[in-house]
């Protein structure tokens, strides 16, 4: 791994790669994740699912089942409140999770079982009998919104309608989102070379190791106390509230270590099913997801179908760029459609653009986040584009992106004002590193570049630092930690302070303990949270200057904090480290806490780049990677090695969506390969060592420069890929996963 | 019940009586106590205790417990840092946790055990081979200040030595406190009546119902968690941290629920054996107190011998007052002296007084505290003697007592200047109630009045206050709840705030989430945290007006906070209840936290008085209690109910400590009552109702006036209940306790 070289800084302790916090506990298994919880008198709760795709479900006798001895209370979707008619965009539904009237996919939780062991409860929803009315089912969006579709929910709207020129007239289209900027038509009659291209990606999981968890307490007196692996503990408090009905602050929950969640974690599962037969039972409930249940019923992301329409000029400046992305939503809607009419062109100045982004809802679990939403799946179309136009062009393919590329101060295809960005930084990094120019002649080989985007996320954050007496720090902060992010708010703290970020002990508090805090998603916890802890630091030091004044009987305006301590502007006698004048906080005035409550604005995107070198075995189809370099702007690294590995994380990830995973969809609408060994993520044995560049194009909307890192990172390795096994075969592939069987498929097309 | 007639206030949340938040909870069994606690891989820790009260350890073999199945750990005194010389005043001692070369009392621990299961652990100490060489003990303070008693501590000093007029010169004297103040002799010299009597108490325990408790988990990187119901989390983290030379910072505690501790519950016992069990072990490790170990080996009060000695003129006007007392401070020291110091004579107004105040060591377990520390063990023997004087005097026992009653801008016997005190409201409120003039005339009825005082305490305390987007507050604070606290904070933060206390959700946070605050003793929690709360919903009224002012874009100085909500001071139309605000803060701008850390001083005395009437059965000498009234100035009652509660409680602790409860010592130094059946409580059927009178005497030195409430009143019943057995009898009974085979010796004797 390398990184840009880092102008000389003034700063000590952000920058710096100290030992992770969490580490040890973490390596030595102490570490507890939501299913390490164990409370007295704890039931196992277990999901009786749908076993259809798309179904009425005539009637459930839950009669036996509560007759088992060791079960302490069923419920079904009679014991939520009705979900009412499904409407566009609504938000937490009942009906998704318990099925009310009908099951919208295989999976769908119709009856749920609170019993004395895991072993009872798994027994007992066997012996709930549903009746149900199966109805066809639709699992991919060109099916979904094919004339006679099956309709998921009756009594839609078509979105499409009034919209000039949209394509789509369907009772499964959930929303459409169009932008539209310059004159189109005129554009694309600019243009001596228009390209226009069909992608297809499937259906593809985050592949977190932890599948979710949740466990639920109701007290007597009605208060919820709820323990789970979030990406957001404020988030599963303010969705369990809303779907229960109950006051926010009725419930408290308390994040357990999570491991993964790639932005499915966001949404609560079993959290509401737990609550209720808590309530019911009286007793705490825990529950956990099978490998199966992770697949079939949480929330991956959208399979999809694209098309890109792309204009340029012999000289190779673009005229005009058109995009219509159909992303599925699954049974409920939530494709990535707004992040990806981001992220489409975002690399790219383009006066004449239309977007549009349909959300279709199909018969597979609801769609929700998945590193950068949506940004790979039309990266890999526009990416794939760029290429073959380069190609036609005769142009060097990142000399050909520099032409058109995006800038401070020029507005993005979904309408937002570019900010500081590193567009051109990035593919500068590219063209003038030595991967790029390296020799690539083996048989077979082939090399590739893409580009990628995240727009990244921000929201309120809050962090409590407690300064003890021994001249440390306990912090609270709101922003659960997946990838790091307690180590790299703790730098931010300690760097103000001027003390090791070892004084540091940082935490994540529950909803009660600290201020509301967003999710940790769109990449923002670094950003935000340690925005609070930059402010919570300059708060402390208000506070110890003062203290230091009383202590010197001087006026504060005579005291200032310098170099890791309080000192006299003119006195040179009067100086007090951190760690003297925290010892002297007890008997002086009492302790001293800095807090900061903040929703700061500011973030910015991010825009990687990948170069990938391949070998693709021309019998088998098999892709085998043989050199990878990874490129980011990273704003500003608060810690460079996290930094690398979220970079390596994502492309790992992209890799897998590229080349093997996907959804294996059955025609009764069932997924086929519901566990790892049949849905296949990448292994070390995939990959070689992901080289890294950080571009470091700082960020001026945040004290040290940060923005968001964890998810730019996953948007090219599907185009870059693509591009390489063209570079290798001539094969222009155009439908994900590029697995042996699609690419030798392609090869014997070819060879006719 | 009655209270005091209350000032019409402004006031709608401090002063009324809610339902307490942890109600529900505790009485439906659901709230978590330290015993509550169950983990992932627990292990169960047991302690062997010394069978002598005083012997050298000779010898001491681990090995057949170590090699039992289910034993992960073993630990004796070698385990520990050495303590070094006892020296006096010396804090924590590793040596008082586990014994090092001679244990000094039985139930000094000499080794503990993980294990598997506490069977396991029970069975594994007495696999535990250890030699003693038996030494001769003492277990009261007059034979340990005796020429050629045992000596427990090598080397110390006198320290008598220099003091003029001392009358104690043993190797067993831990410390003296000596206040005068005024010329002694001429004041007796001045006397018309001089009365001088000796008193003898025995050693009582605060008798909580909740065991001792501590787990503790030491984790691969060397952070330690205990979990323990204690009057103060950071006492106890402060003083493991001391035990184990670890910064304070490595260590969290968490408080669970704490049933009762009076005082007993400030001090580390099985905490760090636990800590250092699970460091050993690499598990948490649980351990809990039997009732014996909780009688032999927790720190009950100090047993005593007190001489009081008042000089009068005829026309009842005290002209000079001397006490010495001798408090068993146990293995270590720990008597009571310098709040006995505050207390003797804490409601008089003396010219001319000394006080000499000894802490002695015997062979018992170290003596701590137990509501109003001391008082009322001088309380029994000046308020005996000053109902003695009145009656020699033929004057009313509470006219005596107000022609002498200290009042505001006179200092206290110990030196402290009094603020503003209710000495003399209390002695009005008695004098003027119906219980005072009452008929009471039935045979072997008697009635006796006494005074008592506590001088309460303070420190540093914080809270934090999130304010939830459904506009209640989660509110969290630093002490620990024992007698009602947190929802008397919660009181004082929503007067503020103007909100009802039902939309305040209290809890106690660990030491690493919220600031320092000190042990919840000396009565200042609602003193101290209550402020703290004030101060934080200030803090939140500085946001929400700069918010109010940012949302309606007018300037701060224009908003103002008035009847629970924010307002414009002139234009009527802007206005936002709290409920209102807090639904929009997420949008503009972020969360409020309200934040406060202080450490405030004026915490003030209580003063208390008691009417008691007693039936004395001339055969069997038995006392029954037939009407009891109990008068403290309390300040301003935040919850007249928690403080009517607490003076219950404490009546009926003093009643208890009064006729029944004592240390009943063997020849050999072992304890021989140590069960709840032996040790000799009051229960509900010994008691008749206890009318309460609240004397609010505001105190200027809080916001709301709250004073301490907690303690006085234990102090009064001890002289209250001797002077009423006189009045009935004709005895004046100077020894504790006043039980039936004491009072009807006493009988006897006096018959002839």
């Amino acid at each position: 791994m390398t990184t840009t070289e880092r102008e000389e800084t003034k700063f000590k302790v952000v920058g710096t790669r100290p030992v992770r916090h969490d580490g040890i506990e973490k390596v030595t298994g102490q570490a507890l994740f939501g299913a390490d919880i164990d409370l007295n008198g704890l039931l196992h709760g277990k999901v009786l699912r749908s076993p259809h795709a798309h179904a009425r479900v005539v009637s459930i006798d839950t009669s036996r089942a509560e007759s088992l001895p060791g079960v302490h209370a069923v419920i079904t979707g009679n014991d939520l409140s009705p979900a009412g008619p499904m409407q566009r965009g609504s938000g937490n539904r009942t009906d998704a999770i318990l099925a009310q009237g009908k099951v919208l996919y295989k999976g769908h939780p119709v009856a749920a079982v609170a019993a004395s062991s895991p072993h009872v409860a798994e027994e007992a929803i066997t012996l709930i009998d549903v009746t149900y009315e199966p109805l066809p089912s639709v699992t991919n969006v060109e099916d979904a919104v094919a004339p006679g579709a099956p309709v998921l929910h009756e009594g839609w709207d078509d979105p499409s309608n009034g919209v000039p020129g949209s394509e789509i007239d369907s009772p499964n289209a959930a929303t459409l989102e169009r932008h539209v900027r310059g004159d189109l038509e005129a554009g694309f009659a600019e243009a001596d070379l228009i390209v226009e291209r069909e992608f297809r990606t499937k259906t593809v999981h985050q592949g977190y190791i932890e599948p979710q968890n949740g466990t639920a307490s109701w007290s007597p007196e009605g208060r919820l106390t709820i323990w789970c692996s979030s990406q957001g503990h404020f988030g599963i408090r303010d969705a369990v509230a809303d779907l229960l009905d109950i006051p926010v602050s009725q419930l408290k929950v308390v994040p357990m270590e999570i491991g993964g969640g790639f932005g499915g974690k966001l949404t609560a599962y079993l959290e509401p099913l737990a609550a209720v037969l808590s309530k019911k039972s009286l007793r705490p409930v825990k529950m956990t997801m099978t490998r199966a249940e992770v697949l079939e019923a949480s929330g991956p992301t959208a399979g999809s179908h694209v098309k890109v329409k792309i204009g340029v000029t012999n000289e190779g400046r673009i005229t005009a760029a058109s995009g219509k992305f159909l992303f599925e939503g699954g049974a409920f809607g939530g494709g990535p459609v707004a992040p990806a009419c981001a992220a489409i062109f975002a690399p790219y100045n383009l006066e004449n653009v239309r977007i549009d982004g349909y959300d279709i809802v199909t018969n597979k679990p609801s769609t929700r986040a998945y590193r950068a939403p949506g940004a790979p799946i039309v990266a890999y179309a526009v990416e794939s584009v760029m290429d073959e136009i380069a190609e036609m062009l005769d142009i060097d393919p990142m000399e050909f992106r520099l032409l058109n590329v995006a800038r401070e101060g020029i507005r993005r295809a979904d309408g937002v004002m570019n900010g500081r960005i590193g567009a051109a930084e990035v593919m500068e990094a590219v063209r003038s590193h030595p991967h790029y120019v390296a020799p690539r002649d083996g048989a077979n080989h082939g090399r590739g570049v893409a580009m990628g985007f995240c727009r990244n996320n921000t929201g309120p954050a809050c962090v409590i630092a407690n300064v003890q007496d021994d001249g440390r720090i306990s912090l609270i902060e709101g922003s659960v930690d997946i990838g790091g992010s307690r180590t790299v708010i703790a730098q931010q703290l300690a760097e103000v302070l001027g003390i090791p970020v070892e004084d540091v002990n940082p935490s994540i508090g529950d909803t009660d303990s600290i201020g509301f805090t967003s999710n940790t998603g769109g990449s923002g916890a670094a950003f935000k949270s340690g925005w609070a802890a930059h402010e919570a630091a300059r708060d402390i030091i208000t506070q110890l200057t003062e203290r230091a004044a009383l202590i010197w009987d001087v006026s504060p305006d005579q005291v200032r904090y310098e170099d890791g301590g309080v000192e006299h502007v003119s006195d040179t006698e009067l100086r007090m480290s951190f760690r003297e004048i925290a010892g002297m906080l007890p008997d002086s005035g009492g302790p001293v806490v800095g807090r900061a409550n903040l929703n700061p604005v500011g973030q910015s995107g991010s825009y990687s780049a990948n170069i990938v070198d391949v070998e693709v075995d021309p019998d088998t189809g098999k892709v085998d990677i043989l050199r990878y370099t990874a490129f980011q702007d990273v704003g500003f690294a608060i810690h460079p090695s996290y930094v690398e590995g979220q970079i390596q994380g994502g492309t790992a990830q992209g890799v897998g969506w590229a080349l093997n995973e996907e959804y294996f969809m059955g025609d009764d609408g069932a997924m086929l390969n519901t566990s790892l060994l049949d849905y296949r993520m990448p292994t070390t044995l995939d990959l070689p060592m992901i080289e890294t560049v950080l571009v470091e194009v700082n960020n001026p909307g945040h004290p040290f420069g940060v923005r968001g890192v964890g998810e730019a990172n996953i948007s090219p390795p599907m185009a870059a890929l693509a591009n390489a096994i063209h570079d290798a075969t001539g094969l222009r592939l155009r439908e994900l996963p590029m697995n042996p069987q699609a690419v030798s498929k392609a090869i014997q097309e070819k060879a006719g």
